[in-house]
């Protein structure tokens, strides 16, 4: 008998070679691809059309915290940039830079640079001192004081190795930006940010994650507090899923954005930003996706069923398509989460057993196959992406129909406790000095999906100084949760005494 | 008496300064202004709701249509553009360049730019040559066909006289490209586009446009036909609301795009591309605008209804609160055209009068007020913006949200028909040689809103030389409408047979 593995439809699988794994899975599933130029991708319609939705639950609960949408110029001037001496640091070295506005043909016939800038414009890569030039204007007094933006924008940042959905030349994003006139007010919109993307990334992605604060070390370059939700990927690597940010006084004096108080001084505003971006579609691949492609959770998913028709040589073609119309309208009249499902028939003119595939390698979350037999038992073949290993299976269509949104909420809360679960096997409480923390690490250098490390929760004496013994694992500090113990240990660094739990891992 | 006119909220009048008071309103209204950085604007709250709106209506027709939506790199190789030479000759003239991709300090300590790209980039000012590529590659064979895109996105053409909403250096839109087997099959697709721009900017718009075809002097560079819908501003000037362009094989040879036809022959696909952008939000404003701010179409309305409390010192203001809130939750329920209707409180701490003229600037259709007398009486204290000169008038309240959806839908065809109604009254056909022609267009050569300029409808002989004429008066041929009366008649400009009829205009 054959020990050859089973066929899997992405390869090289998660175990085989991880990164190749995630290539492959973003590209088969129609996510995104690469483009020629230089690290941009482009996003399809399965991925762009994932975003969408994202943007639409985002977008509602940016608006039912009193946010509006503002949109910015991309161009912001060297001039603005330059004034907040952090933020300069942090992204001067990764930014395209324009100088020109025109091409011209020079004497071979070839398109050159010409009309050069007074002042070189920078394509944002965040758009605080942008913004803050506006807020500066519209702000005058404590009535105009909370100003609640958000944009949805495109931003660029020059990353010198590219890595589809998660560092790109150009991605997608929204960011909030906020001004406030206490501190406490700021600190409120920005923890209120977090707990926005926590729930967000928990019941709509279908991925948990740990909110906390990062340590100064992994501020954003401008903030005095920076708060972020991580995730763990399935080779055990964390990925930074969304960042709220106080930045107190920073931007406020960078761009003068001041306020007359109620006692009539003349006061700073403190300010908060806030953002996630398209990288999300990457988290939510590495931690959803297996060896035959995406399951994409049915709150996100842009079709949670799809419909093949099974169409052969003799078949009744025309009652077969009215039989997918037919139950395509009884489906829309079916809801999740009070919204109608979401659900496509794939008319193309390929074989159906293709389509099978491409959609379970896009991850629908049902796949629903109706042929002439079908119609005529009154059946429905059905395919659940989560659980392809049951293989098919035949529902009376009108059950199928009756329990759709109560199956869709089944299915989203399957990915997320498959993912929870395999958390809580990857994150390690028990590791309490060096030399078990350098093994736990070095057990696989390249990580990987059978490599076996993940999050490390330990004591840290709080000396960023002791971080330099990380650099040779290529391990982080994430973020010092939110749920502290509050006992009394030992540094896992250091050997010092320490009170501060933090989370250790190599990351994205 | 006084003669002097009635105090406006936007000066000056259209009457006293058409330019003015186009620049005054969009600040006014809230739309948009002006940003620091040089020919860029910002999209304000209520700007930016209104494109959302935008949004959300196209969206939907173009997935009706059949249409998905990708994202593409913004940046382009000036190797990708410069593919195609009609294209370079119409768009080389006005692009941001991309350099460089750093910055860092000189010996000054000043931020200049660093790290020289290898192949400078273009920031895209249309999508033709970056999605070109992507075509050809995955486009194979004639099952791949058609292939329907749509981009949501921001393009960039570095204008040398910017106006805010109409010409900046930065603006949104949306661009289809598609690519089809045959000419027929695009042209039916071109077709089919623009008239979703006719039914949109009509029927939600409240724009009435003419549909025509472009002169070759106006098409798009790289089209082979282009179609336009040309809207007349409250100047008599036209506006191109929009564009669907039949390329041809231009980009398909230009990118390489081939197919193995039904016939096994390797054949060039035909390709489309349309687009509206951030533009229709100034012709609202030249559509709808008066004296007194914005008239917002019901149907495009961020807020269809506001409601204002009336609050004194010694109101109850708990009470009156609930009452809003109340009227709220009663409007929602309520809908236009199947959707809830869109309704805000203004809770805001500043007088209720100043909130009144906010809110009439900016065009919410219909505007309420609550005091503690009005929930004595059961009433509402209502003022309709497109009858402004009618005052407020005082309905039951449950006769006024019982009818609130024939309401707003009776405002927005009133908006329509007035729009039509001034369009008819400056729509000239009886202008049938170049004397005549001469004095229309001479009467206030800065046309203006009480110039009396307009449309000229006329017959033309096709020699496009002749234009050449046009140009002292600044007018242009804005298309040749697709309702053509196929008699004989006179050449308008030369005097030769004719039987084409064309708009003449001055244009935006």
């Amino acid at each position: 008998m054959s020990t050859k593995a089973p066929k899997t439809a992405i390869s090289p699988t998660r175990a085989e070679n991880y990164n190749e794994w995630y290539q492959k899975i973003v590209r088969a599933s129609d996510i995104a691809e690469l483009s020629g130029v230089r690290g941009c991708q482009i996003l399809k319609a399965w991925g762009y059309g994932t975003w969408e939705q994202m943007q639409h639950d985002l977008d509602r609960r940016f608006k039912d915290t009193g946010h509006e949408n503002y949109y910015f110029p991309m161009y912001i001037p060297i001039s603005y940039f330059q004034r907040e001496a952090d933020h300069v640091e942090g992204f001067a070295k990764e930014m395209a830079v324009v100088t020109h506005h025109r091409l011209t043909k020079n004497a071979d016939g070839k398109l050159v640079p010409d009309g050069e800038l007074e002042e070189p414009l920078i394509i944002r890569p965040t758009s605080e001192t942008i913004i803050g030039e506006s807020m500066s204007k519209w702000i005058q007094s404590y009535r105009d004081l909370p100003l609640l933006l958000n944009q949805w924008a495109n931003v660029s940042r020059w990353e010198m190795r590219p890595r589809i959905l998660l560092r790109t030349a150009e991605f997608l994003w929204q960011e909030g930006h906020t001004a406030h006139e206490t501190k406490d007010d700021a600190m409120r919109e920005t923890t209120q940010m977090l707990e926005v993307y926590r729930a967000f990334c928990e019941d709509v992605l279908a991925i948990p994650v740990i909110t906390g604060e990062k340590i100064a070390a992994e501020r954003f370059p401008g903030a005095v507090n920076t708060y972020c939700i991580e995730a763990m990927m399935q080779d055990g690597r964390a990925l930074q899923a969304g960042t709220s940010h106080y930045l107190g006084h920073s931007f406020a004096k960078a761009c003068t954005i001041q306020f007359q108080s109620r006692t009539g001084s003349l006061d700073y505003v403190h300010t908060t930003s806030w953002g996630v971006s398209t990288r999300l579609l990457g988290a939510l691949v590495m931690t959803h996706g297996d060896d035959n492609g995406m399951k994409m959770p049915p709150r996100i998913a842009p079709y949670q069923v799809v419909i093949i028709p099974i169409l052969r040589e003799d078949s009744p073609k025309e009652e077969i398509m009215t039989a997918c119309e037919k139950l395509k309208a009884d489906l829309l009249n079916e809801t999740l989460d009070g919204q109608p499902v979401r659900v496509k028939i794939d008319s193309r003119d390929i074989q159906s057993s293709e389509k099978r595939w491409d959609w379970i390698k896009k991850g629908a979350p049902l796949i629903v196959e109706i042929g002439a037999k079908d119609i005529a038992s009154g059946k429905v073949c059905v395919t659940r992406r989560d659980k392809l290993e049951d293989g098919k299976r035949f529902d009376e269509r009108g059950t199928f129909v009756g329990n759709i949104g109560l199956e869709l909420a089944t299915i989203q809360q399957a990915l997320f406790d498959t993912a929870a679960a395999f958390r809580a096997s990857r994150l390690v409480r028990d590791i309490k000095d060096w030399a078990a923390f350098e093994a736990y690490f070095s057990k696989d250098e390249d990580g990987g999906f059978t490599g076996g490390q993940g999050f490390v929760r330990a004591k840290w004496c709080g000396d960023e100084t002791s971080l330099t013994k990380l650099d040779v694992l290529g391990v982080t500090v994430r973020c010092i949760p939110f749920d502290q113990d509050g006992c009394e240990g030992v540094c896992v660094l250091t050997g010092r005494p320490a009170t501060l739990e933090v989370i250790f891992a190599r990351a994205y």
